[in-house]
């Protein structure tokens, strides 16, 4: 990429993460910013002030991870969760013409797909699913060595049937994500352990051997595993990546998911399909936005 | 396409479907046999004889739609369902060595998405994915113009989690197929009607206003959309096309899907997308595949 360098932005809920990448995904002027969420124009003028403070005239392009899913053909965040960005701007060609750069746009998870796969857990990998356990879940695929650039909101694959409803603006039932996130865990212990307990104090819990810890997160994990199941049926991948801060759950859920997905998937897949952590931690959405500020030169 | 002709083979469990077709996707002689079922080397010298009747100097590739997931990498068929076709042997080099030309090879649900979507119901979308409602179910999808190459087993997706046992050779349980198929709703009509009823006649009851025939269809809809649910916000089509003999059912299982589906959908994509019936019956599969034999031209 002829030493070129590109602006990536991670655009998250409560923080702007911005910093200058370049070919390898070395990161350089790492920057946070608490996300204004005032207003729509008080968000963008955070997201102008985040790329103001990188600017020079090395930098090539600019890459926004956004957590929305997104319609790439006309560049605008569809629903974005949390943050006052919505379909009424088109993202990509206000942020181009701002600041005269060519601008890539895709969902924030989709971002932390690409990373892994060009730099992290994944960089072994042909075609990768990655699944990344926050908050909420996201998705994001790699199909041959590209990203896969449809929405990929595989947290939300219905996995039981008029199951649990979702939160927010997602009126569905039985979706991947309120099964298996860090608030899923936190809710399931909980109602075990009292209303101190947290999904970070679960997971201690469970390695000092806790057995109504452990049995809880062998839970998500086999729920976990049964959509990755259709994700492994669907694109059959030679590995998938979980992250996110859930991910730190480990093997607690990561043993009860691989022995599902054996079940789930066809001719083999599931025996063959390696389910590991993601290596890049909460650098990913940015450099995948570097990624995608990459592709936008192409 | 210069006027150049292919043929196109769809391999089922009980025909073998060929025909020469067009780049308008016209099929001229159009052939069955019944599928050779004894042994692999019976397979593949039926395969070779439905070929070899249509062959002549104006043929420029061929294509074959094949009742397996497929690796696209090594040319095989990885699970073929009820006839003797396996891993063991490199088809795509096979049979581009024994009749020297172009070969490409797909699962025959991807080859029946890809011709719905260039001369039947998806004609005038952009992305779209379809299933096929037969004695199994099985999915393709394309994606912003290109055929999504990957398994697309969206039959074998998890939507009960812990729920039917598949049968055959998936191991899987609460996958979409034991809900949506003929076979399942014959099972569910004659728990109710007695042994002789089958999906056929299930669907004439529910013409005929028989009430239990309808509630029947409408929960087989509701588990179909919840199908539906998923792959809308994987992959954010304008359209879904429901295939097969089973698609027979019509409205009493689509307006059902089409409810659960709304409701599933994030960012309003389960209102907007559309849910049709395919259009090109039996020769989807045989346009499709040679559909994949003009792509092995370029």
């Amino acid at each position: 990429l002829d030493g070129k360098r590109v602006i990536g932005v991670d655009l998250g809920g409560t923080k702007i993460l911005a910093g200058i990448v370049d070919g390898d995904g070395h990161v350089e002027h790492r920057r946070e910013h608490a996300t204004p969420v005032g207003s729509q124009d008080d968000l963008l003028a955070g997201l102008d002030q985040a790329v103001e403070e990188l600017l020079d005239d090395r930098i090539a392009a600019i890459g926004f991870g956004l957590p929305s899913p997104i319609d790439q053909r006309t560049g605008r965040a569809q629903q974005a969760v949390n943050i006052p960005l919505d379909a009424s701007i088109d993202f990509r060609t206000r942020m181009s013409e701002r600041f005269e750069l060519p601008v890539g746009i895709e969902n924030d998870a989709n971002s932390a797909a690409y990373a892994e796969f060009h730099f992290g857990a994944a960089r072994e990998a042909n075609t990768m699913v990655m699944l990344t356990l926050g908050t909420g879940c996201g998705g994001g695929a790699v199909i041959d060595g590209k990203l896969f650039r449809g929405w990929a909101e595989f947290g939300h694959m219905v996995i039981v049937y008029d199951g649990i409803p979702c939160q927010g603006t997602c009126t569905g039932r039985g979706h991947l994500e309120p099964y298996v996130t860090g608030v899923a865990a936190a809710k399931l212990a909980q109602d075990v352990f009292g209303p101190a307990v947290d999904a970070h104090r679960l997971v201690r819990l469970a390695g000092e051997g806790e057995p109504q810890a452990i049995e809880i997160l062998d839970g998500i994990g086999r729920h976990l595993g049964a959509g990755i199941g259709s994700l492994v049926n669907i694109f059959n991948p030679d590995l998938v990546v979980i992250g996110g801060g859930f991910a730190a759950a480990g093997d607690f859920i990561l043993d009860p998911a691989r022995e599902v997905v054996a079940r789930e998937g066809l001719a083999g897949a599931g025996d063959r399909v390696r389910i590991v952590r993601a290596e890049l931690g909460t650098a990913a959405g940015l450099i995948g936005a570097a990624l995608v500020a990459f592709d936008a030169l192409t």
